[in-house]
């Protein structure tokens, strides 16, 4: 496993690959969910797996957790040798933004929902990094985790309209034993408050046994939800939504698909989670 | 030569090719300056040159010229086989922008300036439609005229800061005999309009002259240069401009590389010019 820290070395090594080229971006301190779309890169005979470390400042708002977010480069290695990762891209952060850097890619409209009306700012910052990896990787195929729904539907819109030339990957939310969708955040959880995370995953069950006993209605269904999440101590619910799978546009009655999303505090940690309701 | 229209028509043709290709991005109702571009890329010995005619709405303003913008694709077409150029990609609106398209690459800082004051938006949709044509025809290197100083200017910078995989490649502005600058736009100036223009270049090489008679002083440059401007009948200045090359920062004094830019009206006709002092 080779491990490239700078934008000309990556470009260099890229040249000299032949076939497909599978990549993971990620921001480090990875879990078995990363660990699952090295796998699926695999599994679809990409010649050559590229996996990006990069814990991407613009991506971060001026109060969140960019400073504290967990690090741990010598675990991240072993993990991805141990996967059988060709090549891991770890560049710096003035090899991602020089001095002057000031380009930026927005995509509109569904980023105005959801994390994005939470995190402002947020998917400016995921859009960009995410095209100048793509630029610097040039793969035939990303692969993201359903886990974050609107920054794979964000990606895909930005590969469509600006017509890059890549396959958009998503591969199933892994969970722990007892529901709590895999976050290198849940490291921040003290006991209290990883046992309290479960109910996530409880709330989003929940939505779906509504469904399928029946109930359509959007705000009956949110209300339950909202009641499940605010019975656990340490809870401070961010939203709760059941959405156009498309447009993200929340949906009054739910009679096809819709995704279900929340995000939630817990104690100073915010995590979030999804499920789509077919 | 081919003539393609779709996106896909694009794409499939891109990948039968082999060796560097070369890209000239134009807007059609071509002249000289857009053939002095083919032929470059021909002297570069990029072994297939592709041209792209598309009146990109985006980069227009609500008050511009999109709907009366030149428009001659037959003749444009025969100027292009004439050229040698092998590829045509002629898409229609619907194919750069389906429905639905929300997807911007802003180049912040020097698009505040210059053009970008006098047209907001303006490059918003410029640096958009070349991000998505360098994407389709995927080029080694992009040409583009001088005339055009400051789009060249945020084409390189989104480039750099996007790590693009192409050279933007710079060629000097033709000129008629008697210094007019080649623009699509000439054709709009009725017969007193079009003698007036002279006075574009004519200001241009006065602010050359009095910089060579050891005159530094950017107040001083500019006040002839609109002087001589105003003399002329029919025109109202836009700007006129002497500023850094790279950050477009207006200079005090005129001691080391400068560019010196204008825009003015004649009648409803806008035209730019400009010239790099040395």
């Amino acid at each position: 496993m080779k491990v490239i820290r700078t934008v000309s070395g990556m470009r260099a090594a890229r040249r000299l690959m032949a076939g497909p080229v599978g990549f993971v971006p990620t921001m480090g301190y990875l879990h078995k969910g990363h660990i699952s779309l090295v796998e699926l890169s695999k599994k679809h005979n990409d010649s050559t797996v590229v996996v990006s470390t990069f814990v991407n400042p613009t991506q971060f708002g001026p109060k969140e957790d960019f400073d504290k977010y967990p690090r741990d480069e010598a675990r991240d290695l072993a993990m991805l040798e141990k996967a059988g990762v060709d090549i891991v891209f770890l560049p710096a952060r003035q090899e991602m933004y020089p001095d002057g850097f000031d380009t930026w890619v927005e995509v509109k409209g569904i980023t105005d929902k959801l994390e994005g009306a939470a995190r402002p700012g947020h998917f400016l910052g995921v859009a960009t990094v995410c095209n100048k990896l793509f630029n610097i990787v040039r793969p035939q195929r990303a692969y993201f985790g359903q886990k974050d729904a609107q920054q794979v539907l964000v990606i895909q819109k930005m590969v469509a309209d600006l017509n890059m030339n890549l396959e958009i990957v998503v591969a199933p939310t892994l969970r722990e034993p007892d529901g709590l969708a895999m976050s290198s955040r849940n490291v921040y959880l003290n006991t209290d408050e990883r046992k309290a995370a479960t109910v996530l995953y409880r709330a989003l069950l929940k939505a779906k046994e509504m469904k399928q006993a029946g109930e359509h209605d959007n705000a009956t269904i949110r209300g339950a939800m909202m009641e499940m999440i605010r019975a656990e101590p340490l809870t401070k619910i961010d939203y709760v939504s059941i959405a156009d799978t498309i447009s993200l546009q929340e949906l009054e009655q739910i009679h096809s698909q819709a995704l279900v999303s929340l995000a939630v505090r817990f104690g100073k940690t915010r995590l979030i989670d999804n499920i789509v309701l077919t």
